[in-house]
């Protein structure tokens, strides 16, 4: 069976967490190194059960010499300092951070707050987004694989704005689990702090939010604007994003947008549009994104209420469903997960 | 000290419970009967560390002959079949379900999906918000207080609305913690299922919207269309509710809205206009609802952020509240609570 | 590839929820029926992401005709009316109900307070524990798998019982997260009631006791005498058995007691005695049991913590790996589950 | 009305703001300073919905000037560098660290990992445990208040030691809410560690366990030895303690348990032997602390179950408690608190 030779870096955080965990259940995969900062030197069971054990080495300079793909778990800012030489040397990079998403380095530097370490890489990269953009990252060398948000937001809207169902002004009411903000000492996420609590964080000015615009004013072809309020919840995983616009066609009815949504995602694998009302323990631990769409004939108003797992299809599944696409793979090897 | 003689029914829930605890730390009730149902026969620690001890009786004819005042905790639907016999017997009623809430009896019918059980009731009911009906509030007899979400939602937006700071077209998206369902046996509301779990649940069709539409259609006195998306969170207590409209005025700036919303509160016992984000952590066990208007200057929208416990100031503190006007009480009487 | 035709009966709580899971993914099953009881005629999708959907139909008089195995996940006193006429039958049994797990009906009409459905049964049964009976589980026709505090205490107190470090006194305090008692709808498991709340229940007469005293006392030929005490704790999944007896020889050391635990349990798949402290994260949606034995000098007590998710490997995780040594497969097939 | 000068050392954590909120609420305490370390320089709202606020200070030289009493809040270690100079300065000090609640130096220096830094005023201090020490409370100069875990293990076998009912080998078993280990960022105690998870931490070597010793020795007059397993828990607050030992006279009965417990303290205001089963949920947010004795005839032994809020009877409402003793107000005055 074909084995590709695959290193993760960035492999003790909640992401790198779950891209080891999927990959190591991967028939077609063969992990050569785990990458990490500070947890170099420990040894990691790469799946539980299974005897194979593997040590956590530094990023020196030959370490990737025996790999062919990298997955990326960095922060923002640092993935794009490594990207461009290990492009150089002919690797493939699934990037799960936000460095480079976005095709504009101006809209890089100003939601960012710094210049771009490597913007001549923006428009070769590919969105990593399935449902968008599969024939393109068949043949990528670079897959900007979008987090929680985007993900959660774009397929929400997706079939709204490229059907012209809604006006382009965009409301998104979302709230994140904990697992969102990383694997860190930091008092406000400590659990007396999130536990029994809920509260905004960065309205209006998150980094992710020109993504969305750009995404979906790109399907649309018209010029999205987005208000995005993202919430801190008390749950380790999940996204839930409540989205709204104005119905272009105030008389739109529940079954026309019903109607819309399931035939858009209906060859979707891991995408559906679906009849009851989305909770997020029923994607919890799995790679699907549920969607239901729902006119509000009385105030004129399209609300989309989107849920996905922010670590398996809001990162770590997403990256592998790419990497399955992207090497001839079935697009859910190793993604059939159990929701817990 | 001068004594009213007060006594709860419906003691047994979640908001009961709340009442009760409420009104036994205050130094100017006497409470003369706790009324249940399913509890009747238990006896009941009036204030943890009193040594006054009371039994629930059951709702029998001359079971209130001594009582001056009554708070009802009763279901929707329930407690407009008691009110008028109370009303005619001279008690004064602080009412807290829905029943006396919504000034149109048609708009109750379509709403609630029944006839209303004393429509000729409404119009005489004063609306028990004290930030707006302070004054009717003193010599009413029939005061409906309104509960957690209708509390946050128009005291979010009243200062908005009442300057015209925004359109009239409304959209919230409002997260409650479990004991917004009240003490009961339901699948839906056991742990597990509530626990690591976000749900939307009657979406635009939530029976406590047309009670904001009518409070913030009369300040503004322009017709108010609001969207209303209520969650159910992993948390015991607690509204927070993200609302949006578009600014009437692109140019609004941050210092405006601010300035706008301290000065509308500036008086106010229990409501702040803060500078931070609001949490739910902050309002726990109080009877503060704290606000926060951001303006998105990028899409033209302002966007309010409004937190309160739910059993608190969005129900049994607010009752207190409002009994506290009636009588000539200090507003906070008993409610100058802790947070846990 | 060889399958096994297999039914799960009770397929709709959270422990027949977690076997169809499982089974779903296992490459020699093929799911006959799924029979449940509240949810007849309810559609399920097998797996995640398979296209198979099967119906849930009602447990009928031919319904079992093309099904050589069944899981029962029924309640107590519930499995035993159904088990003699499907042994009858020819097929063979996994039971996940404490029906057949005692040898003694005395003891069963003692401890569950009503006559032994099938006292006959009773030796022919085999204990479902792996790590005790995998030859006996070969040859069963009937296997009574035990649920998640006699599979805690029993292997976390296997090793120091069967070399004689304790005394046959034991006391286990363990915490059961809220999925332990069923998917049901009861006021004393809402969310409010457990959420930020800790509670005994059942000390001293919890019906699971004379189980582990069954078999501990057979493993070490010793009449072992238990006091349990299980606790409920505040989150989905999981128990945490905290055991303590004194040692025999107070001179035992701590290198000494982890030696025999660590050579007790070297061979087995999903039973791992480790230096750490367990955590229940490090459980969550998998097979494993984690044990670590402390010797507390000072005092003269062995103390034993045990962790296991109470859905896998205390319930339907147990039963699968028993049906992987009942039909030859490799005992972990379909068990190396993700943590979440 | 009397008013006592009280300063808050140590006023940004957990429990100092417990301190500061209960304080703010007695009639006879004027808060003259809060102590700070990180937070100096913020501004606090002394009482929400009071008028009153309150700048946070360091610690300088005459800071302390107009104060009469001192409430410590500060870690171990900490406290014990600065009750020296304030004994000396005549000020009366309630110390909620450990540093003076050990008798015997050598103890200390053992289980705390360094020599203590004012021995001689070890036998000076009161032991702040109102159940046992109300009367040298009356006048004592330095009052070393008890903890959570102390407080919940020695009230729950005070009764048993005292009257010979149990053998004096103790086995203790208790879970803590996040909150008793401070207010801190820390990996291990973030949100998503936490959160759905269980485990133990320092089995058998926790420095609380020689005052649980000492205390319950003094008692009893024999010598007690406790091994003692702290759990963090996936809540807030509260401790709850599963306490075992062999009963000394096989026989007792059930009642004869209760019997004692209930006598022993009927008149206490703030400890109570209850019927039921104590739960956490009961005592979140109160200074009780609830007791229940059972009887396990089977196995001999007393299990002795002991609920408490960690950050009140745990802590802040127990020195208060004792402030109120020391200076002649009711023992409850300010300590009717509310249940969240």
């Amino acid at each position: 069976m074909k084995k590709i030779n695959v290193a993760v870096v960035g492999a003790s955080g909640y992401t790198g967490d779950e891209v080891k965990l999927i990959l190591a259940r991967h028939p077609n995969v063969h992990i050569t190194q785990l990458i990490g900062f500070s947890s170099v030197g420990e040894t990691v069971e790469l799946n539980n059960g299974t005897s194979r054990k593997i040590k956590v080495v530094a990023l020196d300079d030959n370490v990737l010499d025996g790999t062919d793909v990298i997955f990326a778990c960095l922060p923002h800012g640092e993935a794009g300092k490594h990207v461009p030489k290990w492009l150089k040397a002919g690797k493939i990079v699934f990037d799960l951070s936000a460095d480079f998403r976005l095709k504009e380095p101006k809209s890089y530097d100003e939601w960012y707050g710094h210049k771009h370490p490597a913007p001549q890489l923006l428009k070769k990269a590919v969105y990593g987004m399935p449902e968008i953009y599969a024939k393109e990252i068949k043949k990528a060398g670079l897959i900007a694989c979008p987090g929680c948000y985007p993900t959660a937001t774009i397929l929400g809207m997706l079939p709204a704005v490229k059907t012209g169902l809604v006006k382009p002004e965009i409301f998104v009411s979302a709230v994140s689990g904990a697992s969102g903000a990383g694997k860190k000492a930091d008092l406000a996420y400590s659990f007396c702090e999130v536990n029994e609590n809920l509260k905004v964080y960065a309205p209006t000015t998150h980094r992710h939010t020109p993504e969305m615009e750009q995404e979906l004013s790109k399907a649309s072809r018209k010029k999205i604007k987005i208000s995005f309020v993202p919430h801190l919840g008390p749950f380790n995983r999940g996204i839930y994003a409540t989205i709204t616009a104005n119905l272009a066609d105030k008389s739109t009815t529940q079954k026309e947008a019903d109607d819309i949504y399931r035939k858009f995602f209906a060859k979707s694998s891991f995408v559906k549009a679906i009849k009851e009302i989305p909770q997020l323990k029923n994607v919890r631990g799995t790679n699907f994104c549920l969607i239901k769409p729902i006119v509000d004939a009385r105030t004129g108003r399209l609300i989309v209420l989107s849920a996905l797992d922010n670590l398996v299809k809001g990162a770590a599944g997403q990256a592998v469903q790419c990497f399955n696409i992207r090497f001839g793979f079935k697009e859910g090897t190793a993604l059939y997960l159990k929701p817990v």
